[in-house]
């Protein structure tokens, strides 16, 4: 590890625990290259063969691959030029060493290489070194890792400014590296959940114990922010108001920390206020943009939505004004025998309880039992404020989510193009009058950004960007790597089944085949749908029927023989492939029933108890069962497919709503903590009929039995919160939390209301309907087209042939891990690639995608400062695809 | 009126009930073409010379329009040109007789044209008369008016085909005439409204007398069918649907009615089960086009909406077993003391429920009370079934509502240039190698298609569509007329106040002038917004107060004050003009609530009573008077307007809820009606508890007062179903129902929620989310460009200028109705076109033309086959602006 003396030790970085040597698992991208360069080549070789046999195999008549150009090697020699052979002048084209002067060029035999940087960087700083003329430039590390950075950055749309310097370069790795980021994640966890361990507890600590756990995340925090500091440039880390935001945050938490310290000593009581800030570090961290993004959205929604919101406002204000004047003299009373509409204040809360529905019929029921021509009123104010007021609220939120959308992933275009300027700009090499990427070094670059890439995969890209096979990558095709490398290609290997391997006589019997026949045919799966909906007729049934019972057992025997069937007819490493989510399900859904139920069972036997955790367990996994019917019916795996596929970006609103759910939390329980008690469901206590609290005798809270929603902890918080978001009966929660403190506490309901339901769900709302619209607009986009017509070309593509007649290859994958043993036997017919399904990439990927197929090949878009300043306003509208689906 | 003899008389048409001579009111449209083409020349020549004289004053710098060319009379000369003259071949070119030979032309003088159809009717067909040769062609009033049939088809989007022969163009004339369609709207009310009078009755009739009604509406509704059928081509009418399900239904109510008044007369119980048929009418004429449209929309989505829905079903029957075995067994009771979650069916409606959060907290609280983990399950299922699902809803119908909205939209695109064609096919003759329009011809069209256009108008229309001033329109810009037509075109006139023009001293004077200057000061406005507002805190405040009712006074001599010095400073007819939509409101409501005042004042110092009625509608109004201020804030303003905007097609959704809520009316009057009863707001009736049912004892139904919430009448029912639509505690009352009947009773409640909030209420999003976009991507449109384009060459323009010194002309129009008198006084400075803004155009309207301008401009589009059978699937991906905002 020549690097080890270039690590910059952070003294004040918590998170070096260990020593500031290097720790080879967190620095996996920094390239020890030489040693695994040399690894690939019997599997590039091999692959490369088996792509050629497959073609002549899979498409005899189409026109094939033409062989290798005379002076190209191809294959086994490729691996080797990777490594050591010095291209030869003639052979490449010329390539002159035009190059910026900054970046030097070094003679770099792969073993060169690797035993290079170390002595250069122990001499200091490496620049202005001239390259021996005449010889083919190779690159050295540093530049090589610096490329690979913009393209990986380019690959995962990370923006961070970072220095180039090679310390910088190597921090920013390991800044990047999902460790750092899981320790943060990690350390913000923490943090959040001190909320439960500290007054009001849910499980109560010593303020000692939270308030040191509280330090050491802050320090971590602090750490990771130095971190950052260090690999990006001064002026941009100052400018940047996240890092002030985590830093005036920092210090807040420190003094309020303090002096909560100083009044708990003294026996004051003081409030924790700090604890509100906590979801800053969430949100302002980069690696959360997603959150961040979700939060702009509202931000910039703010100016329209405010507008409606006072036409709103002056509305509800109108209404009630015209209710005081209509119902106020008339002396009437709600069911509770309350005076009815009789001041404004009430009025206005009422009516805006009715813009949520949540009172619906009964605060129109006295005035419609006096007059029914009153409820026109009603109905006149409703269709005005409730349908025709929200659903301009969804209007104006969705438009801005569209527009700025939109906006932002134009700005992430055309940064990621920029990226990849940089790093061609590093790697380039005059060919001709061209500058290109010469192969070996794409290969490297490769290998850098995505170390695991199998070889086959490789070359199957480098057939793709280098489509004449003339040795090295244009500028065009460089820019497409980021998007190439986002597309998941599995590369299918169809193995014989283990089973065939070792006793192939009886594997292949014809009973054998019979059986694989069976379990092969459409028959069987519509058995089992028909076995898993009887399961769910004898779940509904009465549990204590012996009968039943013993069913149960019956069933499970049933789904344990199908897997085992799926396995022997299955290759098993295909069956438990990567993507094959619904056979993991399965299993896994088996195994644990069987587990519980065995556990259950023995714990029944033994104790004449039925725990009843296990019990719902057991409960829970036999129904989840019934998941599996839905996957056999075509229409049904659409729909669940998209609903899969917006998952990871519904986890965006999961941290958004986390975020105002905690804000809320927190100030709900310092406000409202302790006013009223819940008494156990079965408590005989006066007290119980009133929450402890006399405020609410005969309040409709109490009567609705809602003592169980209060804020004494976190938990029963966010529940609350939770019931709040639904709304209904959400004016009954305010009443009541109004009467155990002021008229004032309803204000904060209303917040909640105002920014949960009106802003977050609509945004929720918009972000569903975007999501399937992009869904149902779906094409294939440019870039997967150009792999699937190599993969066809190349003739190693999955026939739909093979799919038709029942081998079920769709449901099969393998990583080409067992590549290297097969191909041995040249037994290479069995090697496929299959584009993942588009059905796992997201909405902003779709987007994105489209969005760039919009930019000329070879524009290098606007500059920076513009890219930035880009605003939602100058909507280019010469784009339509893209236009058009978002 | 030479038509007279032409007329066919249908004796079977109830409607006439005028003898068949022609009623001069009732068909405007057919021509006493000659007398009226003699009337505009004065204005023709008169607006020629305002046109010119207005671009000498308002431009003086910028190129005018250029002097008529030589050897081409404008002015005066053409409105005599178009009367008698006929055109040399010399100067507008050669114009060879090759004409289509069914078409005959003669040598007509007006006067000779307006002569000749009679004569030759008389005469029996009139087909081929070979045409005086050299004679220019003018065009006989038949072709005339089936062309303007075409091009009022266009224009208005209709789509009925209609026979060519005479007398059919007549009658279709006839046919859409407004009142045939009031008279059918008329009809349809009144068999609506039966429903009113029928037991159970609002307002009882016998039997006889509403059946009598209900016979005299079929009658009328089968005339209007007979005149279609005599309109329309045979094969076409027995071809649709429409027109079939109207005889069914007639055939059907005829028997319903037959059988029942049997049954009535044997007093046997019997059901008018053919009242739920009634909103067929509704629907099923062409002039419902918009209903039959959102119905069409509901229809394509049923579809996908559907395998959601079974989804959606799915989730919540997993959920309901899981519940079921959760907590079937933990003998947990809810707030009612009922035993919770045991039986299969009561968990799946209260999950259900759930999904319409209308019982939300109360369905958890028992299980979140025993252990608060299994809130978990609830919110669990909220998030998939409530948020997520529903917004999927959401999304499948909006997809689906965009998508089958733009398939419409271009199918009516393509007819109605198919339409504008066929038109210009019929009036075109050859000049040179082109075929074209005559001036004089399109003069003609245009009057009989617009015969209240304005010649000023008219003359500005000429001036586009015949841009080189050739005499002559050609093809494409004929194609252009209905859009032009469609736009509004208002033309201002500033005329001199009349306090001016009778003591012009007085008004001029320093003292006048200072008023209205103070008047036109927008510190006026504000100072009304702000006496407004006072008036608002006065209303809250208590009026018993006399120093209040006496305030009330004062505000109202405030703002008759304002009205006055507005109609002293602005001319009265401007002020008062047909687009001034808030100076009217202002007026009337000061009008109404100085009336209403003082009829109640005078009632009360009478009888020292206050009339109740009258007193809320003072109130009201007084309090509508609120919403001036809106109109005073820019940003309000374009929300409001944009809101107005979509009040029209607001409307279809008022139709079509209107059908579905009629449907579930009678339904549910007959099942539930007389099982509740409501026994006044203060009975001490025992019953009064229990709503006069038993089964209702200990209800929460009974417990909320819900009886007044019965299917008891007409009115009663259509408020319940309003209630149940905005769906807060629908479950009550599906529970009362089902209590007082049977359980099966909430399969009703359950429909109506799927059809009204699930699909009808989706789409009505959908539509306004769809209205805001279109509204934001709003763009001048092309055509609308060419007429301000031509406004500005003419100079004829309103001066942005003349706005902003505070004369408030955007304030002001009217129609040039005084304009021949003014002009006489060549005081033609004052006379100004301005486009009627875009704010009052619907979407459909933004979206044809949006459509439109993708298509050629020669291009006839597909045949008439492919049109009818577009499918949405084939959206061409080539019309980007289109797509974009669609």
């Amino acid at each position: 590890m020549p690097e080890a003396q270039d690590w910059d030790p952070l003294p004040s970085d918590p998170l070096t625990l260990a020593p500031p040597a290097p720790l080879p698992g967190l620095a996996p991208h920094v390239p020890p290259l030489p040693p695994r360069n040399r690894v690939p080549a019997p599997d590039s070789s091999a692959h490369q063969e088996a792509g050629q046999e497959g073609a002549g195999v899979g498409e005899p008549a189409a026109p094939g691959p033409s062989p290798p150009p005379p002076g190209h090697h191809r294959g086994h020699v490729k691996g080797r030029a990777e490594r050591a052979e010095p291209v030869p002048p003639a052979t490449r084209g010329q390539s002159p060493p035009r190059r910026r002067p900054r970046r030097s060029s070094i003679p770099a035999t792969s073993a060169a290489a690797a035993a290079m940087p170390g002595a250069r960087r122990a001499a200091g700083m490496h620049r202005p070194r001239p390259p021996p003329p005449e010889e083919p430039p190779a690159l050295e590390d540093q530049d090589l890792l610096l490329a690979a950075a913009y393209v990986s950055d380019a690959q995962y749309n990370r923006n961070v400014p970072f220095e180039t310097s090679p310390q910088a370069i190597r921090l920013y790795y390991f800044y990047n590296h999902w460790a750092m980021q899981a320790a943060t994640y990690f350390f913000i966890c923490v943090d959040l959940s001190l909320a439960l361990f500290e007054e009001p507890a849910l499980f109560p600590l010593p303020f000692l114990v939270t308030s040191i756990a509280e330090v050491l995340c802050l320090t971590a925090f602090f750490g990771r922010l130095v971190h950052f500091a260090k690999v990006t440039p001064q002026m941009v880390f100052w400018k940047d108001t996240k890092n002030i935001c985590i830093m005036v945050t920092i210090v807040l938490t420190l003094v309020d920390l303090i002096v909560y310290g100083i009044l708990e000593a003294l026996n004051v009581y003081g409030i924790r206020w700090s604890r509100a800030l906590r979801p800053v570090f969430l949100i302002n961290f980069p690696e959360s943009r997603q959150i961040r993004r979700a939060f702009r959205s509202i931000r910039n929604t703010l100016p329209d939505v405010l507008y409606v919101f006072l036409l709103f406002i002056f509305s509800v204000g109108t209404f009630s004004l015209m209710a005081l004047k209509l119902f106020g003299d008339r002396g009437l009373k709600t069911v509770e025998g309350s005076p009815y509409f009789t001041n404004i204040l009430d009025i206005a809360f009422e009516l805006y309880v009715l813009v949520t529905t949540a009172n619906s019929p009964d605060v129109m029921m006295p005035a419609y039992e006096f007059n029914w021509w009153y409820s026109l009123y009603f109905i006149t104010y409703i269709i005005i404020n409730t349908y025709i007021f929200m659903s301009v609220f969804l209007a104006v939120v969705y438009n801005n989510y569209r527009k700025h959308l939109k906006n932002e992933i134009r700005t992430l275009a055309y940064l990621k193009r920029r990226k990849m300027i940089e790093a061609f700009n590093i790697l380039k090499v005059k060919v001709g009058t061209e500058s290109v990427v010469k192969e070996a070094q794409w290969r490297r670059l490769v290998k850098v950004v995505a170390p695991d890439i199998s070889s086959s995969h490789l070359e199957l890209l480098l057939r793709i960007l280098d489509e004449g096979q003339k040795g090295h990558v244009d500028k065009v095709n460089f820019l497409r790597l980021p998007d190439l490398l986002n597309i998941q290609v599995i590369t299918i290997n169809v193995k014989r089944h283990p089973l065939e391997a070792w006793m192939p006589r009886v594997y292949q019997s014809s009973a054998s085949l019979l059986v694989q026949k069976v379990v092969r045919h459409r028959v069987f799966v519509w058995a089992y749908d028909v076995i898993i909906l009887i399961n769910a007729i004898f779940i509904a049934l009465d549990e204590k029927n012996p009968f039943i019972s013993y069913a149960e057992w019956l069933f499970l025997s049933l789904y344990i023989i199908e897997i085992l069937l799926k396995l022997y007819t299955y290759e098993p490493r295909a069956y438990f492939g990567r993507k094959q989510f619904w056979n993991w399900f399965d299993t896994l859904i088996i195994i644990a029933a069987l587990v519980a139920t065995v556990a259950n069972t023995t714990i029944q036997s033994a104790r004449k108890y039925n725990s009843q955790q296990i019990l719902d367990i057991v409960l829970i996994l036999r129904i989840l069962r019934l998941l599996r019917v839905i996957v056999s019916i075509q229409r049904f795996r659409v729909i669940v497919t998209t609903l899969i596929n917006i998952g990871p970006t519904m986890l965006t609103f999961g941290g958004l709503v986390l975020v105002v759910y905690y804000v809320f939390a927190i100030i709900g329980m310092e406000a409202f903590h302790g006013r009223v008690h819940f008494f156990g469901p079965n408590s005989t206590s006066p007290d119980a009929l009133t929450c402890g609290n006399s405020a609410l005798r005969d309040s409709a809270f109490a009567r609705g039995k809602y003592c169980r929603n209060n804020f004494n902890d976190l938990g029963s918080s966010l529940i609350l919160l939770v019931e709040l978001t639904v709304v209904n009966q959400w004016h009954i929660l305010a009443d009541g939390f109004a009467l155990v403190t002021h008229q004032v506490a309803k204000l904060y309901f209303i917040g909640f209301h105002i920014v949960v339901v009106i802003l977050i769900v609509n945004i929720f709302i918009a972000f569903i309907l975007e999501a399937f619209f992009v869904a149902y607009s779906l094409e294939k986009s440019e870039v997967e087209t150009a792999i699937e017509k190599k993969i066809q070309e190349l003739g190693v593509g999955v026939q739909e042939e093979k799919v038709q007649d029942g081998r079920l290859i769709e449901n099969m994958d393998a990583k080409d891990s067992g590549f290297i043993e097969d191909n041995k036997k040249k037994d290479l017919k069995g090697l496929y690639f299959r584009i993942a399904s588009k059905k796992y990439r997201t909405v902003d990927a779709l987007l994105q995608q489209m969005f760039e197929s919009e930019i000329a090949p070879g524009e290098e878009g606007p500059s920076l400062e513009e890219i930035l300043n880009f605003s939602p306003a100058d909507i280019y509208p010469k784009n339509p695809s893209f236009e058009n689906s978002a």
